[in-house]
């Protein structure tokens, strides 16, 4: 299959080697903002060659969006004004509502599969791409109705072929549990990381006590604010919400603590063990 | 060298396994409050046979004390009063301040290393002990200048033999900086777990779009309240002020969701990503 893909860092990146070593794509362009980035794919092997918007267009059967939530409005509606009708184009974003309101009455709706595979690392970039990076994850679709059903397939068997299980909702409960399960942990690990850079001048010192168990927590502080800017943004309300119960149950503990309430604080952590059956879950799915 | 463990779990049962790899130990004698916990070791060959307190104090060159900090305290006092002059007893606690301010006048002060491997992981019990659990790692030892130099140095080679770096430091400023990189990440995860469990009832769901990010953030919470409880308390001090810190990041990170502005979110983001720097250093050291 002829593919193109707009944006190449970390998830294009990866979705370009994966496509390619699994022999599902004949041939890839791709494009990206940066240049740099761009050529730096080329050389990789990543793709086939560099095209125009116009290029990936007249010669794709599959283009995938994996670029900033922001940027991928703005190119998802100019894309679908020129699609031929025997194309589909999907997006990678990890928001789903604001980009589907966005073209819910765009004449072409029907040629694009609004989707999220669930994968990613805290690095940026096409050197950071990996071709196992979505291998036995969950991808989600959403709307799928409003797509005609040979050009959802094709995004589907695309899915299939990376080895991933997709699972399908609404563009709102996919936010709503988004930031639940991910834009939240991202927010704690800024936070976490601020706090600690701020306090912990020295950075020696940091080097020399922090384990795992910070490392773990502050992982995702790598992350970039180019692309996690506009996700937090696009998806502020159902955030902001979740960092409020965040808050309050911080502030309660903080309580327990200033009070003295060891009883109440083991409590509090025994509740919290009950993330372990999940976390058993989510490393056997 | 004879060596005594009280307390199997992760911590001295990974101990015990490593000095008995090394070829340190010759003996060990452990003991633990819950008896199928000193049983399973045993039947593990981690320890060479269960004892009394006093039968450790009685035929050990050095005991290691790696209990909850809570009772690491009641258990060293006993220990010290019974202490023969030749033998060195260290504790493993994460907290040192308090336990350090116990015993400061005690007549066989000389004979207690303060201490504390940089190491764990969130399982506890026997079972989870791992042979090189300290390797590579940093040990903390606390005010050397109050025990007898030939003791202390029994203490040193040990951590030395696991392929551990030694850093001197004051208790309190041992417990200001675990507050901030250990402590804080711990609550940073309980209270995420919290929020996400009470929001997530449906637990398929989170299992389905749960990624690598989130299991990062929320592994701690998987950690033991009896460890845990009796540190917090102990630190609570330090722990309630960078938690305090904690929360006024996010209520600003709030405040810019909920006013929109991107610039200073990604500014914040910006110089979050500056633990960058940090957790490569961590993980060259």
């Amino acid at each position: 299959m002829k593919i193109g893909v707009i944006g190449l860092g970390l998830i294009g990146g990866s979705l370009a080697m994966s496509l390619k070593k699994n022999g599902v794509a004949s041939n890839i362009i791709g494009m990206d903002a940066n240049e740099a980035n761009a050529a730096k794919a080329l050389e990789l092997g990543i793709i086939d060659g560099i095209g125009s918007l116009n290029d990936v267009l007249m010669d794709s059967e599959l283009i995938v969006l994996a670029i900033p939530v922001d940027k991928a409005r703005v190119v998802l509606a100019e894309a679908l004004d020129n699609i031929p009708s025997g194309t589909v184009i999907t997006d990678m974003g990890s928001t789903k509502a604001g980009i589907c309101k966005s073209v819910e009455n765009h004449p072409n709706r029907r040629n694009y599969v609004a989707s999220h595979p669930i994968a990613g690392t805290e690095h940026s970039g096409p050197e950071a791409a990996i071709s196992n990076l979505f291998d036995e994850k969950v991808a989600i679709i959403c709307d799928v109705d409003e797509v005609a059903i040979s050009l959802l397939s094709r995004v589907e068997a695309m899915y299939a072929s990376l080895n991933m299980r997709v699972v399908y909702m609404s563009p709102e409960e996919h936010d709503l549990h988004m930031a639940y399960v991910s834009h939240l942990s991202h927010i704690s690990s800024f936070a976490l990381s601020t706090t600690v850079l701020e306090k912990e001048k020295d950075e020696k010192t940091i080097f020399d006590l922090a384990g795992s168990g910070f490392e773990s927590t502050v992982r995702l502080a790598k992350s970039s604010p180019e692309m996690w800017g506009p996700i937090f943004r696009q998806n502020s309300k159902n955030v902001s919400e979740a960092l409020g119960t965040y808050i309050e149950h911080l502030t309660s503990i903080k309580e327990m603590m200033d009070n003295g309430d060891e009883t109440k604080m083991k409590g509090m952590m025994k509740d919290a063990n009950g993330i372990k059956k999940i976390l058993n879950g989510i490393n056997n799915k």
